[in-house]
Order: structure tokens, then C-alpha cells, then sequence
């Protein structure tokens, strides 16, 4: 299994969207269909993003998620961390103290400090976490946005106000 | 669970054990008596080692692994995937070809290349997997080096030696 789950793509997904419609919020519902993945899949992302500051809900009859922030404030890690926690790339068992040589009683200078090899994980991970910061929700946007033709950034804001005309006066709001 | 099972543990500690017993080999048996692991675990992990050119099988009395090569000549990122095979950080599922706005059809434009996202991905798995094959074999035990005292490499010495006597005239080789 890779170390980001689909709910880390599914979320960055939807944060495109919310950045692509500042105006309009968009519920659960409104990005599963546009998107064509699960609905109570999405309810179970966005507490967790609207926890991290990262959306903010809006109710009513026009509700959903907006992006909390400027999207250039917004950093890659930030949304993973929101949606799988700080998971570690290593879970070091400590396996040092158990050296034949201890007769079970391993002296400090052997289980003190980080093992090194499990530092030399915590370096990898730093890096893979440094890329994540320094990489924006603003920054994919703008790599998608150089592939995409205007006429598709019409149809999706033309979908988006059939989605608000469709929900009607008692409409779903956030779900 | 973490990106990496406890398969890449167990054998970056093994592969420290090999590189301080240079002159003689040591089994399955003897590492994992040494460390307090599991033998069939270690049995697993040793023939992908052996695949991968990180440690060299001989066979005999005294008979075991070493490594095939200096220490400072093996990235921990070689041993990462010798054990784990490259399993990636970040599985894309395409779900940008699913968009509503495509109707099921999918311009061109829209999956060509990598998906952005991804690519935020894989940036950050470079950046990760650069970090692992900065770092040697001898990096991590000169860390190590500097911790433990001088006697614990005598006792070390001493162990093996011991195992070596126990094995006897038809004792057990790689395993």
C-alpha cells in the first residue's frame, strides 16, 4: 500500500475545485458528482479539513466549502497531514536494545538517543516533508491550469451554476 | 502503517551486523540470536538482499553472509528497495479523466502526462528518495561508532567467536 492513501488525492482534488469556484461554495455532493467519487467518502475528508483550517462551511440554501485561506497559503503538506496525520515514513521498534550482547539489560549508551538508522529515516522524511511545504495549493493549480483550455474553466463554472439553480430554494447545504 | 514495514529495520540492522564481522560470515541463525528477531523473518528478507548484490551466501562450515560490497558502496535507499520493491508514495487513481464536465469522454488534454497532483507527489518522493541514497551503510555505522564503547566490539568479537566454536565440524551454514 503506498504511504498516501486515496483520501489525500480525492481531498486535493476537491480543494482544486473549492480554489476554481471562490465564489460559489461547493458541497460534498457537488464534488463527488463533479468528480465521480463517493459522497460519504468526501463527509469524511472535510471535517478534517475544515479542522485544519484549510475549508471553512458555510450553511444554508447556497452552502458548501470555500477554501479557508489563499491558496498560495495553503501548502501540499498541510492537506496531508489534515487528512492522514503525521504518519511516519518508519516505525522504528527499537530493536538495538535487544542485542544478544546486553543479556537483556542494555546499558543507556545503547538505547539513548535516536538509533541510527531510524535517524537516517527521520533525514528522508524530513526531506519528503520539506517538498510537500514548500509546494502550494496555488502552485498545482497553476501546473494544471497551463494544460487546460478557457472553454473548460466555462463549463465547469456553467455546471456549477446549473448545480445552484437545480438545488432550488431548500437545497442541500454543506452535504 | 508506516511506509516502511519493519522488514527494512530488521535488515539495515543485519546488514550493520555483516559489516562489523568482515573476516567471518553469519547466518540467519546467528543474526537473529544476536538481536532477538526471527529467524524465518530474516529468511525472507536475506535472498532479496542477495538479489540485490548487498550481501554475497557462502556456503560450508563456517559458512553465512558478508556484504558483497564496502559499506560505504551501499545507499540505505538500495536496501529500502532490495526489501520493499519501489512501492510508491502516492498511488494515482486518474480520478481527473472522471470529471463531470467530460461526460465520460475525456479530452485528450485532460490525462495527457502526469496529473498534477501526482507530480507534487513525486517531487516529494524524489526529494525522500534522495535523502536514502545519500546515505551509506557506513554513514549509519559511523553514527553508531561514536555511541558505543570499545568493549561492546570486543564482546561483539567475542560472540561470534563463541558461535563459530558451537558450530562445530557440521554445523549449520546460511541457515
Amino acid at each position: 500500500m503506498a504511504h498516501m492513501t486515496v483520501g489525500v488525492e480525492y481531498g486535493l482534488h476537491c480543494l482544486m475545485w473549492l480554489m476554481g469556484s471562490p465564489d460559489k461554495p461547493l458541497s460534498n455532493r457537488d464534488l463527488a458528482d463533479l468528480q465521480g467519487i463517493s459522497t460519504s467518502f468526501l463527509a469524511k475528508i472535510f471535517p478534517k479539513l475544515e479542522r485544519a483550517g484549510i475549508v471553512a462551511a458555510f450553511e444554508g440554501v447556497k452552502g458548501g466549502y470555500r477554501l479557508a485561506r489563499s491558496p498560495d497559503q495553503i501548502s501540499v503538506l498541510e492537506v496531508v497531514d489534515a487528512i492522514e496525520g503525521k504518519k511516519p515514513l518508519f516505525d522504528c521498534q527499537e530493536i538495538r536494545g535487544r542485542c544478544a550482547a546486553f543479556n537483556g539489560d542494555p546499558p543507556r549508551w545503547a538505547t539513548k538517543g535516536v538509533c541510527a538508522i531510524h535517524a537516517a529515516m527521520l533525514r528522508a522524511e524530513k526531506a519528503m516533508r520539506e517538498s510537500l511545504a514548500n509546494q502550494s495549493l496555488a502552485d498545482i493549480a497553476d501546473e494544471f491550469g497551463r494544460k487546460a483550455p478557457a472553454e473548460f474553466f466555462d463549463d465547469i463554472s456553467q455546471w456549477i451554476e446549473s448545480r445552484a439553480v437545480s438545488k432550488g430554494p431548500r437545497g442541500p447545504s454543506v452535504d
